[in-house]
């Protein structure tokens, strides 16, 4: 997608064929800049320190470390060393894991000789499939953009609420809950985004933000409280938003605060849809709520908040009275009966088991085991 | 209630029984001070400035600094423009009127001579007012908190969620919505409260958070989008917040959000009080989210955020990319359905017209002229 008018991926096979950039997201919306991995101490510092962020994105970024590996020594000592650094860059992404378990299996049965080559083939391919699957969905999603326009009469732009960042900077390309308001925008329906806040790492406020600006798409930050109150008075026609892990039976385990918002959507008769690629489907878990184990983060992310000073320079402040303890819950679970659908690399479908089964037959064999 | 093992008053007459004293607000909680007003113009300033908020202590800030006025000059002339120039310090808040007004009609009867001491005393009579309704409303919303913790079998502290600062700093002592904490905590009945940040001012994570912390009640600060996990884990026994306005049905307009955690209480079965005093009742409107015409405020107080650096120095920085579109909504409307009770200094009743009568009988005719 595009910044300053350039398009760009979040990761790609340098000009050299022997490098891999990347965009450095630390310091977005404030300073675009670049960033060249050499090898894969390069790749996995740049998973560690969160310069690519996003599941879909750190596994692409695990995928061209291990190519960066083999082009430095395509041994069978060094695949598995190079597999098993790269792992613990980011131990819980499961993303990550199944990316290098992908490049090991595709490049273990292969001579030395042959597998720089694959490496780099096989990681492109990791990358333009996530690419390709967030599109599908994104034009699945454009449609129901379309439909509201047309229930309006076309009369004004859709209005869409969106909360956190699942958008292109997340993933390789076009991103999940963003990719339906790309298309749509690229496809001439007039859209207005309102972009949640997201506290506590604000990645509403500045990957959200950044993202639509790039793409030129019309939107208004607020903060998490206020949906409730645009809900209430006719400012929202549909909500999109993405998930980190759902359910067999659509519930949906997403960033804290997506919970309130469903609840806002349902009082208020608003659609509430969640784009996702089916691999973040976890057969084996029913009962969101009570299943979902939920991460709780550092404190520093709600007390300490980061920002750019009238001076230019970035400066962290400390927002809550030394003293005070901080929990800082990172995802919630929103039930499926507060979600209208599951907008998919397949189509859209109901939030539910049969719903899910009907785009994906006999997936539910294949993961549940 | 205390600070660093003082009590405090928000707002006082001095040890000279001719100036005022408050506390500075505007670098809360990171800086504590005092502020004395000398004259009118004083007044007029710390309201304007922040240096007081919050509707009760901008009423008694007002008769104080008219009784500051009468202190330099009694005369009819003096009360009429002391009266004019304390007036559009805050040109919307009511309090601030009515106080006012009280003042003048309790001044201008008076000799010249004895302006001085009646305005003294009236100023000091409308802040213990304050101050003894919220004690009231406090030791009746206290019941609520002990029902609560027999209801645990006094097996674990009970916990409530607030949002916002409805606390003793907006008010002259004791508060709306955390004065049942305060009269629970000194009854011996331990009490824990889950803190809501409150973006975009903050409130919760500045002002409760500080309250809390100088009346050693056990706290925890979260995001404004953590209280619905927390009412689906059962970490929430009841909530109680304040309210700016409150129509005749119940309905209740207070910073914005509060809809949405009212909304996660009634998904979970987590009672939800609002506690007000009843010139917070606004007779004349009956239907909250279509009528009360909610403050739009500037885009700046949600682009940047103020707080301490590691240096000890008090930054703002920016967390909003240029370019970007901000809305800031203030307030929201709950509609009664989802409140549990309002918590008055007359007792507890239903959010209803026929709750509200039930204790204010005959206000409904006195208000709705």
């Amino acid at each position: 997608m595009r910044i300053d008018g350039r398009a760009f991926r979040t990761i790609w096979l340098g000009a050299d064929g022997a490098s891999v950039e990347v965009i450095d997201q630390r310091a977005l919306p404030h300073r675009f800049a670049l960033r060249t991995l050499r090898d894969a101490g390069d790749a996995a510092a740049a998973i560690a320190d969160m310069t690519v962020r996003g599941a879909p994105l750190i596994g692409a970024a695990g995928a061209y470390g291990l190519a960066l590996a083999m082009a430095a020594d395509p041994s069978d000592a060094n695949l598995s060393t190079a597999h098993g650094a790269l792992l613990v860059a980011r131990p819980t992404a499961v993303n990550l894991r199944w990316a290098l378990d992908r490049m090991r299996a595709r490049l273990a049965p292969l001579k030395a000789g042959e597998r720089r080559g694959a490496a780099f083939a096989e990681a492109v391919r990791i990358a333009d499939e996530d690419a390709g699957t967030c599109e599908r969905l994104g034009e699945h999603g454009a449609a129901l953009i379309a439909e509201a326009w047309e229930r309006n009469g076309r009369s004004r732009p859709v209005d869409v609420l969106t909360h956190c960042n699942a958008g292109w900077l997340a993933a390789v390309d076009w991103g999940t809950a963003l990719a339906p308001i790309y298309k749509a925008h690229r496809a001439g329906v007039p859209v207005h985004v309102w972009v949640d806040e997201t506290r506590p790492r604000n990645q509403g406020a500045s990957l959200t933000a950044y993202e639509l600006l790039g793409e030129g798409v019309p939107h208004t930050v607020v903060v998490d409280n206020v949906g409730g109150h645009l809900m209430q008075h006719g400012r929202v026609d549909l909500c999109i938003v993405g998930t980190d892990r759902t359910t067999r039976t659509g519930d949906v385990c997403n960033k804290v605060g997506t919970y309130l918002k469903a609840l806002a959507a349902h009082d208020n008769g608003v659609p509430f849809y969640v784009a996702l690629p089916s691999s973040t489907v976890d057969w084996r878990v029913s009962d969101g709520v009570r299943e979902i184990p939920i991460e709780e983060r550092s404190a520093d992310e709600v007390t300490f908040v980061s920002g750019e000073t009238a001076s230019g320079a970035i400066e962290t402040v400390r927002v809550v009275p030394r003293g005070s303890a901080v929990s800082n819950y990172a995802f919630d679970v929103t039930p499926a009966r507060l979600v209208t659908g599951l907008i998919t690399e397949r189509g859209v479908c109901a939030a539910s088991e049969a719903g899910l089964l009907s785009l994906f037959p006999g997936e539910e064999g294949d993961k549940a085991a």
